[in-house]
């Protein structure tokens, strides 16, 4: 199964394809969806909807994952997240893909194995647990970083499914 | 000159239409687009971007208006906002409109006099600028503020040029 991690921002919305095969993860690609500043804001948004409908258009995910985002203290910070969010959350849902929504703690949790990790460190397991992958900017590396904690999160839903049987 | 005024929210998204011919106004349409609270974030982004699209595809305004969002001091109820306002300015800009943006003291003012009006003066004095308006709810009434908002701002700017000349 091929999944989309995506780590929203106004600025850099960074994404990450993986493919998970049983339960090995493999890097597909990774990058970056960049907004340009000096557009209105409306103009921005089409930017990162149609960056992100562009991957998805390109490596055909089957399934998404966004990170949950940190409320910040600052109100006009958190509302201009929020309205690059809710158009990162529309792209795949528009193409048809089911999408998860992941805390950022459970992400550092399934990647680094502490919901308190440090930024670089999530970088370096990311690059760790999928060989090959470079990441190359810290929005890449955390949206591959969602898509790993979506894996490991459907692979123990299935085994407790199974368990269950 | 055909305007769609917005008020975004992800439980209910008020819209309004108006022409603007010369310095008069005439009321088309309003009504309010709805999500399914019992849907997931993305789910519901997807009902609201599909609803807005679907008012300019059967209104076919000319440019839109959305209001400026109130900065709530809660930052969970501001992310939601947030999500829902990055949606519906995405929907018109998608469509190739011109969106243009005003703060809720700037809608006030050019509806009512003043920008510190009541939500139910401002209900009164949308009905009275646009006879024959029903504007069934508060929300769709804030959207046709909004759009009305836009008419006067755009005649103070024509104006203003005229007399650069």
């Amino acid at each position: 199964m091929r999944v989309l991690g995506l780590d929203p921002g106004l600025r850099n919305t960074g994404w990450g394809v993986i493919d998970v095969i049983d339960n090995r993860l493999r890097h597909v690609a990774d990058g970056v969806v960049k907004s340009d500043a000096s557009l209105s804001l409306a103009e921005r948004l089409v930017q990162l909807f149609d960056g992100v409908t562009g991957v998805i258009g390109q490596w055909s995910p089957e399934e998404a994952a966004v990170e949950e985002t940190f409320v910040n203290k600052n109100p006009e910070s958190t509302l201009k997240l929020g309205q690059a969010r809710g158009v990162v959350l529309l792209a795949p849902a528009k193409a048809g893909l089911p999408v998860g929504e992941y805390a950022a703690a459970l992400v550092k949790q399934a990647v680094v194995g502490t919901g308190r990790a440090a930024k670089d460190q999530v970088g370096m397991m990311v690059r760790t647990l999928l060989p090959g992958c470079l990441a190359a900017t810290p929005d890449a590396a955390d949206a591959l970083a969602v898509a790993i904690c979506h894996a490991h999160h459907r692979a123990t839903q299935r085994k407790l499914r199974a368990a269950l049987r």
